[in-house]
């Protein structure tokens, strides 16, 4: 799969969220994940969690890194197990950079004790499947305890850079992983 | 689904990686993570990896926790994404549990260092995916250089309980993620 | 999965066969079977049989007892088997209620010699499969010859909970059913 | 699909619940649903249902009529829902013949009272589903109590010739019902 | 599956790739191909290719042999190797008929030495996958150099009846040929 | 996907239709497509073709070259669209390498008049689906009126190369052309 960096400023506003969006605007075509910096408001015309919509919550950041995975298929349980591992490889990169930061996944979010460091959510589109994780960088101004990587004296684009080394090779090997193996059998 | 910690010592030779063995052995029916200790020693006729048999790998261990997974589709690439959520909850208890170990995933293998404390796989049976996840107990006689659960004085069932509780979890949040998201748009 | 009986009169308009819906407005999340009662008046924009908007026929009921079924895979096949099902248990119900009202399932409908008691249709949301399943309580002024659960002294609320309570528990033991079977052979 | 009744006797053994049985003894190619009479005697080594297999049951009859089924998907779930509707098929022609028989279905099962009159299982091989269903005709001599098609004097052909013309029906209008309707919007 | 030639004029504008439009217009119900000769001018609104969308190209012929395929399957792969199937068909007719004509296949389009002759789309609706493919009539006043049936003096109704007739032969002898293989073994 | 080609010969005997062959033979892992020449013999219990085995077929030549194709699906009508492009292909480079040759494709098999060219099969394994093609080099012998290459004057090993190099090049279009379409909507 693909993975871009763009380097320029992109409000996250909910609409990058969409079938083809990487490959429109950035021209990265097929299974890719895109990572940008930017402020995050997502309208409620644009939130795909219910949840969210049902409860009007307010989702904003000052400024965040932002993912954006697109996968070409249609099956949305596989688009939140991969959500889960991105998520994941987040933490682990976060911790292996500063091992002192006890931040722990909890679903699809990252806490430092009681402060929420991201947002997320796995969708699908007509034609694909689509994640957004964003990752505050200023945690200041956010709705709820927050902490971002700035906090962490992180530098966002480095980190971004590393995240999509891992995500992308994760889901090659776990695509090699499909392809070695005799069934098992009914009984021993 | 459901989960099950099994008191007796079960060998692991490759024939639990079968299809309902839980539920053909601990009435255990449906979706299902089950674990046990016991030595390992899997045979050729017995190993799905085809990458052990064609170089004639030895799997061994003197004495392991071991879980198995069984989950009720048949979507391989689904499994190895299932598989390597459940390594990466096996790393986080042990870490959680032991701070200073400095335990990583690297696929659906944990190594602290260059040692190895796990074996995994996961494959297709007819009617369902199965996944063993093995984690040393003993390290001594190792076919590699080992590590195991009690170089850390962790005991297994109480890991064991803690990891199959999670997975339980997660799994769990994952079903009802995929039921709470609007679609995505085409565009923005 | 879920059932949930609504007390409070909705008119059904075809609005209702929305991906969601259940938990928007109900807070009933996951695969459900929620049931209401009202009229029913379904707007050409709201259609979802072609069918129908070919025909521009008028789907109309003064008062009937609705069902709104929704599964959580993308399966139109299996929604329509599902739909017969539920119109299966339907008819169970009121023959075993009123052994002397013979009425026959034809597809997705119901009919008393030539009185329609029912309409339905099945259909695909972009995150979901839908069902809706209404039959007339007052059958006075429908569009075609037609019966309803007045007409058979039926109270309405009380036939839907037993309606929703045989849907789930078949629902579940379809799930079970394909958790307990080794494959067959190829040959014998 | 095609159907076909097998006019000459058939000791069902489990052997017949095999992929492409009846293209290859009867030329029958594509989904189909083949009906014969016969003594059922199903040794343990052709028993799919595990449950079965665990308890070490005794499935068998001294004359039945079989209906074996074969669809070219790979979806176990959606072989169970056929088989509650073949269920449901069987039981309608019979309450329809016999109006005061009270046979009523629970799953894959008829009974009339406590009397069992069917045996059921649904599985998949390596390229298709597969539907035993077969309903006593003598229904002395069985392990549990039964009632049989000889009780109700229905003679076994015709029953099954109406039966097969049902569910090939019922197939062909569920698969038509896919084809005619416009999806469902998110939300109203 | 069934095919159908229209044989009144329609100017094909993107509309037409829309899911049940054989049905709603013509009363082609289920998996079909049906032909119609017509200027073609597509809107960008109706552009379903990104790539055309991107580089804003313009697609427009003066006189065309329109072809619209609709599947009953949510699978765009499938859709795809369809296409080129169809392609081929198109090609091989072509051929046939006027073997001088050097006419090859480059993936979904045709081409005679560096004239094009068609254009094709295969795109997901929310209940099908949609196929266009379209050969010109007369080339002149195309954007690129291109060829038309008319310069091969192949008459259209005929040309559409036999590429129609053999695409329904093959999808016809592809799905028979899923209903009679034994599996494969995992090894020899 | 991987190409490659086998320099030594190998009987073909049934054998070679396995899941994971290329892997565990030629270290060739993935989605694949291999080629060798050697005789063709192929015993009942290696058939996959039920029709042959009904009918007690001979398939044999004495000098073949042969293609196995393994995509890591469990879609066997996709095998069988694939299989045809495989066909349509090998004619195509057929043709433009011998003009004069009017050799055709019917199904999955080629054709010259009334001499028949090759033999071909798409079946499931329990992980992937596979593909023989094998073309005759050497038509003498064969049990039907046959051609091969050698009639053709035709080298094996660099038809083999081409064939292969365009099935690869399809199959990577293919999937690209999937992930650059919007989706169509229901109604223009």
């Amino acid at each position: 799969m693909k993975t871009r960096f763009i380097r320029k400023t992109i409000a996250y506003t909910g609409v990058q969220l969409s079938a083809l969006w990487a490959y429109m605007n950035f021209n990265v075509q097929g299974n890719s994940l895109v990572a940008f910096c930017g402020p995050c408001e997502i309208s409620f015309g644009h939130m795909v969690d219910a949840a969210d919509v049902k409860e009007r919550s307010r989702i904003a950041s000052r400024h965040m890194l932002h993912f954006i995975a697109e996968h070409f298929d249609l099956d949305l349980e596989k688009a939140v197990l991969r959500q889960r591992l991105l998520a994941s490889i987040v933490r682990d990169v976060l911790r292996e950079w500063r091992p002192k930061a006890k931040v722990r996944r909890e679903g699809d979010d990252l806490y430092d004790g009681r402060r929420k460091l991201s947002i997320s959510i796995a969708t699908l589109s007509p034609v694909s499947t689509l994640i957004h994780f964003g990752i505050n960088i200023i945690s200041a101004g956010a709705p709820v305890p927050a902490k971002g990587l700035a906090d962490y004296r992180i530098p966002p684009r480095r980190f971004a850079l590393e995240v999509m080394r891992r995500y992308a090779a994760e889901m090659d090997s776990i695509r090699a992983a499909t392809t070695k193996v005799r069934g098992a059998n009914l009984e021993g």
